[in-house]
């Protein structure tokens, strides 16, 4: 596409540097940009400029947070006995928005991939290890909220051989039809490994 | 959503002001970011600002320009007598595009819609009048390149009306069925009105 204005292309082609907006969703974006009042560039440029330059990783979990402890680990309320394994911050919002869980996590940055040359040391299992093995730790079990593709499982079976000597029982969540979900859509897999790992079904009397 | 950084808050607020941008969408954006150079992030936030702060309208067509006069409008080689009457920017940008017109432009910042409280002196009509109206013009036609909805026949009547006393003709493009398009799935209107407007058919001998 030809711009008339060197201004309208870079920051066209700077927005189109983003996953998901190609020239055009990025012309629109701009150009809606010029038609509101410009505290709202102004303010979406310093946000993401603030952002990107004080971020930290929490030094416990390696979740993304503004403080070297982020507000999970450094809440005494949460379970300190569990920590929730996955792959990214967005795993961590996902689970915290279910409100389902009250223990800790630990990001692990990404997963085990021979294909993309990420090995374990690229990731924060040693971390993770000194974490589980120091005195004051109080961690009895490991979720593993991976996913449940090969490089999941590889990583899966690679972290729990490596807490298994501390004692520390790992489980994964749970693999089935989802919610909502209709038996019929259901792939074989995930249908034949939900009948295998069935879970009791209890009324009350 | 809830975060644990009030930074990727506020970075993912500011984003989803944008029009089809929602929360989830500017999370996987925010987080892209995070993930590469911050330079890609300074770069993105200075385009925007730099855009926003320092574009101009041209004089002449209020098309958007980096200087007072576009760089359409200030190209000699561009035919001076045709001026081709679009609502906004991105009109201009596809007109460019298609590479088959060489004459100039005038953009209307809108269009009139008495729902909207749009009324003629909210557009740059007036600044059209003078600029055909002008000792130097050598406007002979405008070509009235308006969205075909009422909004857009009632702008278009209203300025052939305006610029008739100087004896400028008033053409509209062409209406009729889309290139590649079939006649079945047309809508009655468009079909009606391509079998009046048809044009002549000639093939050399």
């Amino acid at each position: 596409m030809e711009f008339s204005s060197k201004l309208i292309e870079s920051a066209v082609n700077n927005f189109s540097k983003l996953p998901g907006i190609g020239q055009k969703t990025a012309l629109r974006l701009v150009l809606h940009l010029l038609k509101q009042e410009e505290d709202l560039t102004q303010d979406l440029s310093k946000a993401l400029v603030d952002m990107r330059l004080n971020i930290k990783y929490c030094k416990k979990c390696h979740n993304i947070s503004d403080d070297e402890i982020c507000n999970i680990c450094g809440n005494p309320v949460r379970d300190q006995s569990i920590i929730c394994l996955v792959e990214d911050t967005r795993d961590v919002l996902a689970i915290e928005n279910t409100s389902q869980y009250n223990g800790l996590y630990h990001v692990l940055g990404g997963i085990i991939s021979p294909i993309e040359g990420i090995g374990p040391d690229d990731l924060t299992i040693d971390s993770l290890l000194s974490r589980v093995s120091s005195k004051e730790s109080e961690v009895k079990e490991i979720i593993l909220g991976l996913s449940s593709t090969m490089e999941g499982d590889t990583t899966a079976f690679y972290i729990t051989k490596k807490v298994k000597p501390f004692g520390i029982k790992t489980s994964t969540i749970a693999r089935g039809i989802p919610i909502g979900g209709e038996l019929e859509y259901a792939d074989e897999i995930t249908l034949g490994r939900s009948i295998i790992t069935r879970t009791a079904y209890d009324i009350e009397d």
